[in-house]
Order: structure tokens, then sequence, then C-alpha cells
């Protein structure tokens, strides 16, 4: 009864591909890619050494544990919480344990942690196995609030979302652990869906929040059972056609205006949005269907040409945390769930294995670096859910600052499973060599090929590479090169320098390696200001700072004027690194001076005679001739001091904008 | 058991305060406005021949007629929508048609009209009577929803709401036509909520949504029962106290975060937080505590210096329906409620009743051709419940257009309320003379004072005013200068110049009146521009055009450019007249330039090597040397066309902005 297949060739990483394909690139094997040290290496040890702890302490808290115990019958008690998809919030944390499990002592942690973290995980993992009906069904809001009334609410009930998210554990916990006690769990839940929900089945649907799509083509690719990548491109075939019904917020919410394959734009629901458009891409993997990638390019281009902020944040809308219409991009009013930037990273990595493109992983760098990483304290125990690019003084739109757990707490499990799995989203490997897309401290090892990796990249543009020994042989490095580095980047070979193609964003260097080579890359980082698009009316006449693949903000409390009052007046320019929590990182200082004087505001309209009687608080003038703020009388200067944006909010919570006029 | 208490001395039009005061206006006697022709004489009327045939049907064909008849027992099945606060439209409409029926004919209903209006009125009292419980409870919803369950829901029930809306509509009829069949029904409801809610009472409370302060002043000033303002007090001296509970939006939602006494700033849903700041300034109109009035300027202060949009809309999210932080004013994203516009009408006719400060009138002005005469379509048969200030092409955010009803159709019947008692809330009189605060085609007249006017404001400057013989004797014309105006108007009488004192925002013209008279105001309107204060984001570098009291807005409909891709070049000009539905509005003409070519970008960095390999629809750019959009190689020159802002989506439902940016 349970699916038994063979573990397919590809196995314990994800998204490899079983179709046969060229042209596309494959992720390296399970340990391929090891960080030894430096930014992600610390970045993701907080995670295995806090946040994964913090998480399990949440799930049993907030009582998401207990509704899976209620729902095997061995507590009483009402439902937890009010939404029908807790269950996935266990689902994401086993899955980031699976992948931390997977890199043993070169994670960070001692075989002692590791022990300890296995027999935690079990001891979940019989939760969520007892929990489960003998047919294979699992879902405790179901059981417990519903009455074990299923499938009865696929417009908002997620219950395909949860068992996706089942799916994915599973098969991460098989791949990480080679063990099956929760790949069994889902294998057998999936089965009863295709049964359900397959061709011939008893019922016709998808569900309401995209993510089981994806869930179904990994498990394809782990159990080798075409079952589910069918039931996946059904899902995707079906969808679009309204059988959803009416969302209060339009059927665009959840994607069911138009068939997918005549989809060409971003909309509804950001996240929903991004995960349907990664199991999209998973579907196209495998069928290599070129409607599929079709559509999916075309909303790509439309999502980065004006749905997307320079955080590679997406959803400008709270109210239905939704994509905006293009240029829609406030930076206050911003959603850009954390979840959003997870799925858009999920997306982009699977379209960059599918085309190579170079843009995916510019895109998966952009969002890994800002929109991710912000969404998690450096401390890895506190979380945004919503992350804004800027916050007004004493605002009232989120709450003051990262938080423990959410009501709705999707974000900080899908933080744990990113960072836990990260090192397979660095590089990519094939017959030709190998394939840096992220810049990483540690090695890299594929086949033949292979080198050993250190630099202090981001914060330091110098990346130096050795080839091992054992990696002799004739095979290309490719080095990818972020845009802001394109045309200006430095390679050098055992100190002479190298010429190399920068080829579609890649430096690719072929030969016959000896071993014992030095590779150095010199990438030049430093302090720049960009501008958005001028349709982007909310940021017009504004600059972001961006240094290498970070983006920067102003906060508050660095400086000595208020900034929301300063123009910025002259280039960005490095000072010495700035201490946030445990992370130094490096400053930027910015020459502005101060716009907005205390003194009365001379009320006269340019063409008119003075008016006397102008209200003095109302927020309006006459456009003044010449000037447009004529309004302004004394411009003191003052020197800004910027931050990292992922490190924003980690001293106190306080104003803080990432775009700034300029003067 | 009822309240008959006769009528009090100010009768017959709204907010006549009991209290005796000094240095405070006072409504003129009820038709002492009349408007014989002109701008809001046509509004009025299509509200009077469409708007309120519209509203009936419409509350037939939905339902909420059939829900009164659920809970008086004569109809049977379920309940229509899901809101419970439906009555409250009924109660509206029913207000809307008082104060119609009041002008008989000078409102434009014949007396034929005026008797089937009269009777069609009376059938719907009569069903809302049917529906009041022996003991003078009346809603529907927890009648035939909650099984009678009273008062259990303060945090979202709407009961006491719509008590508030019923009360209103019961002394609204009364003034209007002198009968007691709605206002009986009111008072028991009223006498009810006395014994529940007041001093003593059975409970301690008030109502998650504000409303029925103002209501119960209104009813203390019809019946002279003191128990009403009280119990008015009451809820205003308690709110703030935490009572309500959490709010998931917090509990700033429903201003229940700090005593109203110690609340210096608008925070939380707009239309709650002005319909309570209406509610305070009734009772303080009627108590004189300086307390109050202190709250209410610092209130009114913060609303206007960053929480207002241009158009007089208040209401920056959409999420919660609620003002924003200071200068967070999206033009795109702004919500602002039609409802939001008229209950800040409501209480800046009471700030200026109170205090005669003509900032109040100001604003009253500005909301009245703007931000509330957009909410309905020029042939009054369509709503707008959100009145954004840019709509960008085919903007997913909301309805295609003014819709003929809602789920939640609080705006229509507010509307149709307003405009029909829109006459009291033009001038003012009191023993001195007469104060307009408001232009109007028609005739005013207060005791021995009085003008006939003649003018085609808001679309022409020009306001001739003539003294009938009748009003001879010595009284003070006194005539608002609008703020665009101040120190520029002209005033001529009989043809000669006359100097007149402009003091606090009024010429006034004290004289001993023969009769005959002939002054004529001269108000420079023409086209200007006008700025935000720099610290509104969302606008910076841009204009919007006014012209008199109207905000101008550009329409896609009228460009040869795409309004998203233009900037503005030089001053406005006026232009003939543009015919939008069966109004001809004075178009107004700008020069602007496009900024958004359609060749390729050139891909550079300022500090860098050209970078072949951007990607080309990504939308940040380094910012060029020396311009902000060194992106822009040509600059087609274009003229722009605009209309009134009210105008807008009246001939189809397109692009359309308010602030334009300036090149």
């Amino acid at each position: 009864m349970v699916g038994r297949a063979a573990p397919a060739s590809g196995g314990a990483r994800p998204v490899v591909a079983l179709a046969p394909g060229t042209g596309t690139l494959r992720p390296l094997p399970a340990l391929a890619a090891r960080l030894a040290s430096g930014f992600w290496f610390e970045r993701t040890a907080v995670n295995a050494a806090r946040s994964l702890a913090a998480g399990l302490a949440q799930l049993e808290a907030t009582g998401t544990l207990e509704n899976l115990r209620l729902a095997a019958g061995t507590a009483q008690g009402d439902y937890r919480g009010t939404l029908p998809f807790l269950d996935t919030d266990v689902f994401k944390w086993l899955e980031a344990v699976s992948w931390q499990l997977q890199q043993g002592e070169s994670g960070g942690w001692s075989p002692a942690d590791a022990k300890a973290w296995s027999v935690a995980a079990d001891e979940v993992i019989e939760l969520v196995a007892a929990a489960q009906a003998p047919d294979g069904y699992l879902d405790s809001y179901v059981d417990v609030v519903l009455g074990g009334e299923r499938w009865g609410d696929l417009h908002s009930g997620h219950e395909l979302y949860c068992a996706g998210h089942l799916i994915q554990a599973g098969v991460a916990h098989r791949r990480a652990t080679g063990r099956e006690n929760l790949y069994t769990v889902a294998v057998r839940f999936a089965d009863l869906i295709v049964e359900e929900f397959g061709e011939g089945g008893r019922r016709v649907g998808y569900c309401g929040h995209p993510q089981v799509e994806t869930a179904l083509v990994e498990l394809y690719r782990e159990s080798g059972a075409r079952k589910y990548l069918d039931l996946a491109g059904r899902f995707v075939d079906l969808r679009g056609s309204g059988l959803l019904g009416e969302h209060p917020f339009g059927r665009r919410y959840f994607q069911d205006v138009t068939p997918v394959r005549e989809t060409h734009a971003v909309h509804g629901h950001a996240v929903r949005a991004l995960y349907l458009a990664a199991g999209v891409a998973d579907v196209y993997l495998e069928t290599r269907e070129p409607e599929l990638l079709a559509a999916l390019e075309s909303q790509w281009d439309d999502m980065v040409r004006g749905k997307t902020y320079i955080t590679g944040g997406t959803g400008s809308r709270h109210r239905d945390e939704a994509f905006g219409d293009a240029f829609e991009l406030p930076p206050d009013l911003a959603y850009t769930e954390t979840c959003a930037a997870i799925a858009l990273m999920q997306w982009a990595w699977r379209m960059l294995l599918a085309t190579g493109h170079v843009r995916y992983a510019d895109m998966f760098e952009r969002v890994l670096y800002n929109g991710f990483l912000a969404g998690v304290s450096l401390a890895g125990d506190h979380f945004f859910y919503v992350n804004p690019l800027q916050v007004r003084p004493h605002s009232t739109l989120g709450p003051e600052g990262r938080q423990e757990w959410f009501h709705c707490a999707c974000c900080p499990p899908n933080v744990m499973r990113t960072l836990a799995s990260l090192r397979h989203y660095l590089a990519t490997g094939d017959a030709d060599g190998i394939q840096i897309h992220q810049y990483l401290d540690g090695s890299i090892r594929a086949g033949a090929a292979g080198v050993d990796i250190s630099t202090g990249y981001p914060f330091d543009g110098g990346v130096r590479l050795s080839v091992p020994a054992q990696c002799a042989g004739e095979w290309t490095l490719s080095l990818r090169i972020p845009p802001w580095a394109r045309g200006a980047a430095g390679l050098e070979l055992d100190g002479a320098a190298l010429a190399a193609d920068e080829t579609e964003g890649y430096l690719r260097v072929r030969r016959s390696w000896r071993g014992g080579e030095r590779v150095e890359l010199t990438l030049p980082i430093r302090p720049e200001l960009t501008a958005a698009d001028p349709r982007v009316d909310a940021v017009r006449g504004c600059a972001a700072v961006e240094r290498g693949p970070l983006v920067y903000c102003l906060e508050q409390r660095d400086q000595e004027a208020s900034i929301d009052e300063v123009r910025l007046l002259g280039p960005a320019r490095d000072v010495g690194p700035i201490q946030v929590a445990d992370v130094a990182v490096p400053g930027i200082e910015l020459d502005a001076e101060v716009f907005v004087t205390r003194e009365p505001v001379p009320e006269q309209r340019a063409s008119a005679a003075p008016l006397r009687a102008y209200e003095a608080a109302w927020g309006y003038r006459p456009v003044g001739s010449g000037t447009r703020h004529s309004d302004v009388a004394a411009h003191p200067h003052v020197t800004l001091t910027a931050i990292p944006y992922f490190a924003w909010a980690n001293r106190d919570f306080g104003a803080m904008r990432v775009w700034t006029p300029l003067a």
C-alpha cells in the first residue's frame, strides 16, 4: 500500500529533474557544496543553533503540535488557533530539521546535537503519523474542527496545500536521512489524493492555495511514480477554469482567472502566484512543454518590470497580500511577505535549472540577501511577516519589529527550511564542470570538478578559488558575474591576469586543471546609488543605496536628522564597519541636506498676492516658480549612515527607509 | 411611553445647539437657503429625481427591506446579505427622503412627486415600525440571524450604530415633515438604549462603530430631553477605556486606545474616527467643555497636516480602511471612502459652528466639491465606495467604475442624505447678519437679513448678490473668501469698488441696507498648480491642478500620451468647456513631455564600464550623473487635458491621475 519505489537517480537534494534535458543546469550532489565559514555559514549556523529550537518551542507553546495530538486522539480539547493550515508549520519545521541533519557536522551540529535533533524530529514525526487516518488522510483542522468533513472547501480549506507541505517534508526527510518514517506518511496521503483528484478520480478540482504542485513533482522525482507528476500536471491544467468559484478579492486572488498557459502576468496573492509558478516550472522541468515555459517567462518579465521591489520583495498590497498593478511599488505600504521571497527563490531556482539564464540566478541573489534575509533577526529567533522598505516614525502599519511567532506562522518555519537547504541552491554542475551562481566561503565538488573558495562576499568583492589536486582534469569553471559587476570583474590565474569570456553573465574558464591552481575573481563591490523606473510613482526622485548584492537602508537611530526630512546631495561612500548584533556590517555614508524647516511657512501663491490666511497646517502649497519646494529656507547639511537592509530592526525598531529623495 | 417633548426651539434643521453660546455661528432656519439654479441645484435635483428612486429599488432588490419584513414576521426566509448593519441603508434613505420632502417644490419635486414620495416613505416607515419589538428594540440582523440575542457584540455588532442611524432618520423626518411616525420609533429605541447603557443602566459599554453619539445629541435637541445628551456624553467619556477588547487591526481601529480628551491625533478606521469626532463636537456644542474642543482641534491639526488628501479624502489604507501614518498619502492606494468624506463634512460643520473659524468652512468646501462629489455619478445612480487619486491602466485594485450598490452599501444612501440636506450647510445667520460659507445660486434669508445670489461658482468666480427690499436694515453680510482667493478677491457695491475688511477669511460688509443694492464679489478662479508637503513621499516632485475649489485630474481618454509616462512642463491654462455626461465642465490644458521611451534602454552604470547584461526588463537603474533619468533620450511634447476630479469616470473607466510629475 505504501509507495516503495526505489530512490530516483537524482536523489538526496531538491529539484533534480528526471527528464533528460539539454541546455539546462543540474543541481549538485547532496553534500557537494559545503559552507566552511563566512557570511552564509554564520547565518545558517544561527538557523541550526537557534531558529530550529525556537521553532519547536513555538510549535508546542502555540498548540500547533497539540492539534496533531487532538487529531490522533491522544489529547482532548479544542483546536488551537483559528487557521486551517497550522499543520504546515510542523511540516516545514520537519523539512528544516531534515536538511540540517543531512549536513552532519559540516552544518554546525555536533554528533550529539544531530542525535538529539534526530530523536526530536522522530517524536514529531510519530505525532504526525499518529494523526493520519487509516486511509492516509491527514489534516488536524479537518479532523478536529470540521468533524472529518474532507475536501469540502477547496476554495479556502487549504487541505491540498497542507498535503503539499507534508509531501515536501517527507521527501526532504528521506533525501536527507535515508529514512522513511515521514516519507511513508506522505506517500500514503499522496496516494489518497491521487485517487481522489487524479484522472478518473472522485473529484475534479485544485487547491485555492497552490503549493501541492511542486510537492507532487518532487515526490515523482523521489519515487519515480509517474502518477504524482500526472496529478501535478492535472492541477496545472485545470487551474484557471473557475472551479474554485468567486473570491471576495476576485478570482485572480488565487490565480483562477485564466489557464496557466494563457497567463502572461503575475497577479493576485503573491505567495500563491509564486508557489504556483514554481510548481509549473517543476512540471515543465519534467515535461518540457514549451507553452508552460513561455507562460512562465512572460510572467517573470511582467514581475521584474514593475512588480518587484529593489529588495526582491513582491506583493504591494496589505489588503489581499497581492501583487499590485505594474509600477505600484509603495515602499511604506509594501507587503512583501517573507514567504513571497522564499517562493520567488524557489521559482527562480527552477527557472535557472530550466533555462540556464543568468537573470534567474541574479534574482535569486537579490532576494536571498535582501527581501528574504531581512525576514529573520540576526539572532535567529524573531521574524518579519511583512517587510516594508519604509517605516515612518511611530508607524501604526505593522507590529513594532520582528515577532517570535504569528497567528499565521507560515514565515518562520519557511525561513528555517530555506536556510537549512541553502547550500543546494548555490551552484550547479554538469559533465562540463561547475557553475557557481552564489559566492560562498567553503567548497564545491561535482564529479571530477571542484574548487575550494575563500571570500568575504557579500561585504568584500574578492573571491579566491583553488583547485584541489583531486580535481585535476579538463572542465569548465563558470563564475556568475552579478549585473552590477558585468564588464568590470577582474580575473587572475596564479597571480596573472586571465582573459576569460564573459558570456551570458558568466566568466567561463575551461582548461586542463593540474590541481593547485589559484583563481582570483575580483568583483567591484562599492556603494552605488540606484533609481527606479520613473513610472514607479512611489519613489520618484529618490535613490536607493546598493553595495554589491546588498540593498542598504537608513535607520533613524544612526542619523542626526529625521530621515523623512532629508535629501541626498552626493554619492555614497564606504565607512568603517558598524556592529549590528553580532555582525559587523560595512557602513555607508551619504551627504544630505535637511529640507524641512521648522520656521513658519511663507504663505503665498506664485501667481497671486500674498495670502494671509492659508491654514498653517494644511499639507499642500502652490507650486513655486523655479523650485518645487519654495517653502524651504535653510538647508542644514548632515551626514547619513546606511546599513544593509537585511540587518535593519536588529538594534531597535524605529523609522527606516530604503529610498531617499535626491536633492 | 413615547417621548412627547415639545419640539426644541431650534427645530427643523440639523445641529442647532440648545446651549446658549457666544462667539459661534448658528444654522439658518429650515428653508432659509434655497437653490434656484446652478451647480448645486443641478446636483441635488439629480439626487431627488434619480438617486432616491434608485436607492429604493436597490433596498428592495438586495433584500434589505425584506430583512425588516423577516424581523417583523411578515415574511419568511433567510437574512439577505451578511453584514449586521444593513438596516442603516434604509434609515439613511429615509433621512434623505425626509430632507427632500422638506424642500417641497424648491427642491425639484412637484406636489405630485412629493405626495408619492411621502407615501413611499410611509410604507417603509411602516415596515421599520413593524420590525420594532414591543420594548422598542429594533435590529433585523439581531432578530433574524442572532435569534434576538442583543448587545452581545459591542465590538463589531453595530447595534448602537444602527440605532444611531434610526434616530437620525427619525429626527430628520420629524424636522422635515412635522410628523412623528418614524420619530416615535426612534424615540422608543433610544429610550431603551438609555435604560440599557445610561448611568445606572444594565450595561457599561459603547459601540465599536461610533455614530450614535451625534444622533443622541440631535435627539436631545429635537426632544429637549437631557438624558440623550447625557448618554452621548457617557459614550464619549467611556471611549478609550479598552472595554471593546482587542481588534485584529489593533484597538486604534475603533478609537479605543486613549480617552477622547487625551486623543490628539486621528487614527484607525477613518469613518469611525470622523463620526466620533462629529459626535464629540456635538457634545461640545452643548456642554462647552474646553477639553473636548482642545482634543478635537489637535485631531484636526493632525489630520490636515499629513493625513488628508488634496481632495479632502481621508483614509490611506485599504486593509483596515484607516488613516495612515503622517504623510502616508498614496494616490493609487488611497482608500478615501465616500462615507469618510461625508463624516468629515459633518465634523467640519460642527467645528465651524463651534468656533466660527474659516478653516472648517474651507475644508467643508474642499471635501464637498472633490472627495465627496466624486462618490456619485453625474447621473446619480452609480457610486464609488473607494475614491483613488490615481488609477493605473487595467488596475486590479478596485471595481471598474462606480457601482449601483454594494454588499456593504453604506455610501450610496449616505450620499443621498447629504445632498438632500445640503442647503442646511451653506450659510449661517445670527442677529448680526448672515455668513455665506459656500456659494450657491439662489437665495438666503435669515431673520431681517437676506440676499439673492446669482453665480456660476465653482466654474466661475463671479458672485452677484442683491439685497431684496424686505431685507432693508442694518446687518452684516459676511462672505467667505476661499484660501486661494484671500487677499485677491474683488468687491463692488452697485458697480463701485467697495473697501471691506477681509478678517479671518471673510469679507464683512456692515451697513444699513436700503434694499435693492447689488454686491458683486469676484474670486480669482483660474488654473493653478499645487505641490504637496515634501514629506508626502508618494507624490514627491508632482503637481496637482486646482481651479478655484475644484481639484482636477487627467483621464487617459482625453490624452494623446500615456498619463503614466508624462511630465508637466509649464503652467496650466483654461480651455473651453468639456462635456461630461450632461455637465459642461471647464477644461484645463497643460504642456508636458513624454519621459518614457520605447527604445532599448542603454545599460550602464554611472561609475562603471558599460554593463552588457543588465536584464532589460528590470525596473531599476543606476542613478546617472547629472540627471535622475539618464535612460531617457527623446522627450516628445504633448498637450494634456484635465477635467474636474468630481467628474471622472463618467464617460468610461480608465487610467486617471490627480498628481503628475513635474519635469
